[in-house]
């Protein structure tokens, strides 16, 4: 667990997209985003208040996330000299790079000397279970998608704020760095050893109310051969009530499988809902997110009537139109399921 | 790379189960069973040669294999004597325990006085790629199963020993400990990270001559919640062109999972096919592999008989019959892609 609130390290980003941790949690988490904290040369900007470490600490800040994408896979000196200023200011540290915080000497020995944490997302930080299949309290959707960076994140953040913003009870749990930055806790699954992954999937969606949503950020794609055994733990270790389908239509093959094509939403349809009927009877398919992002707006609302007509579901791009929609299929379900 | 031949440790094994590994390399790999150490109230015996150390390093054995399981968790001080004395003697050790070699340190500082190394099994001893779903030449098998340990590695190692007999070009891929232990190599794919597992089972099934199978050991199910993803990865990293299905018929649930019942195997097959097709459009399923040790000789027919019937394929059970019809399945499949 991540202490917030946070103040978003920048660094030296090359540009704004170099910095899309800070972004997605100034976007899904705007609570946790205290200020942000750029170097000279910086080139992205949150729009938040720019803040010193002494400032931030003043402020509440409790951690410095960083938020950006290191260059040549080093954390470099200039890096190096803010973090440690950093924890001797009395600020956690937290990270999704590659390059751990915890194989640095310097940062661990002055953490310890300051009583400070390292946060390292990419690696878990605890011992998961063995997935027991025990049917859970509470309702629980998955996002399934086509291929691997289709949308499934953000449409589960997107669900969820638009849940809460009703007043409903929902949670995102996050599966991977980005999103478990964004939340301050979640299971990276990708780095979770194979037998216990189905385990830690039911270990951060545990028992709950019945009338509560867990939104979990789905990874990879059945479809995808790279990554799909790690989809496969979540459809089982997630046993969701409802899939959504995520999609980006203009793909010209898998991600990073050239000579893989995407599947239809229909065979993903047909493969993912039996599946998850092994770990819950009671799922279906309820919605379809499509990242529209490559279209033109006529074109995205062309085509996303034209999922809606062929699939007889909700069709929607959560970012040019919100979730409400998908979160409407949610409440219709769970009136089905009482009525 | 465990180096062969070795000598089977029996332990103070209280039983014949106990020492199920050390069986499985007698069956399996003979050639590699030079003979067996017993301690004094050992209650095992795989009828070879009983010797001392000095015996079987004058008989050319290179590695001491732990072929029984530890009781109560830990490396008694009776067996450390002897494993300390085995790596004093010149010989490696290869261990499937859950206690690692690695964590014993007297083990440690002999096997480095020694100049001899430490096999653990149960951890991976590479660093695996991710997955690149390149099509690879030569052909693959894998077993999968309704359950696990329903005879997926009893199944494929019976095929590899069947195609061996006939001249045949095959190999045996380990995907556990006892696998490994039995062949002296493979992926302990369980103790994978997720994100490398389906690059681990390309890794140990590469490109090899256009006539040569692959036997690829199978583990979990995809109906199994605690370890489909593992499954999913050996479907999709496997690249098979013929799949055997497993079965137990007198299981009444799930192993490990009560309140979850096994799927018929007309629902392995629609569910393997498809996914397997997804990385290879050319798998087809071949046979069926029936463990049916809870059954009397003539239930055994009776119900391979009716499987065979319904589903329009060989049905056997290797341990009854062999697997030669399983075999005569892979030739047949051949000559009609060759055809």
């Amino acid at each position: 667990m991540i202490q917030t609130p946070y103040l978003l390290f920048l660094g030296d980003a090359p540009d704004a997209l170099a910095a899309k941790v800070a972004q997605g949690i100034k976007d899904w988490r705007p609570e946790f985003a205290i200020g942000q904290l750029r170097m000279e040369n910086c080139k992205a900007d949150m729009g938040l208040t720019d803040m010193t470490l002494v400032e931030a600490k003043a402020a509440g800040a409790k951690t410095l996330v960083i938020g950006v994408a290191n260059r040549g896979g080093v954390i470099s000196p200039a890096w190096k000299k803010i973090l440690i200023a950093a924890l001797e200011e009395g600020f956690d540290l937290a990270s999704g790079l590659h390059n751990l915080l915890r194989d640095e000497d310097d940062l661990v020995a002055v953490a310890k000397a300051c009583g400070r944490e390292l946060h390292d997302v990419r690696v878990p930080s605890v011992e998961y279970p063995i997935a027991t299949g025990v049917k859970r309290t509470g309702k629980r959707c998955l996002a399934v998608g086509t291929d691997c960076s289709v949308g499934k994140m953000y449409t589960a953040l997107a669900m969820d704020a638009s849940m809460r913003e009703r007043g409903l009870k929902s949670t995102f749990r996050a599966t991977g760095q980005t999103g478990i930055l964004i939340t301050g806790n979640g299971v990276p699954l990708d780095a979770v050893v194979a037998d216990f992954m189905a385990g830690a999937v039911e270990y951060i969606s545990p028992d709950n109310d019945a009338d509560h949503w867990d939104l979990i950020e789905g990874q990879g794609s059945l479809f995808h051969v790279s990554y799909s055994g790690v989809t496969m733990a979540l459809v089982h270790g997630g046993q969701p009530d409802a899939l959504i389908l995520c999609h980006e239509p203009t793909r010209e093959h898998m991600r990073g499988l050239p000579g893989y094509s995407l599947p239809s939403l229909q065979a993903l349809r047909d493969t993912a809902l039996p599946l998850a009927r092994v770990a819950n009877p009671a799922c279906v398919v309820v919605g379809i997110s499509v990242n529209t992002q490559h279209l033109s707006e006529a074109e995205a609302l062309t085509y996303l009537a034209s999922v809606e007509a062929e699939m007889g579901l909700p069709a929607v791009d959560p970012f040019r139109q919100g979730a409400g929609r998908l979160v409407d299929a949610l409440v219709k379900l769970d009136e089905t399921v009482s009525a």
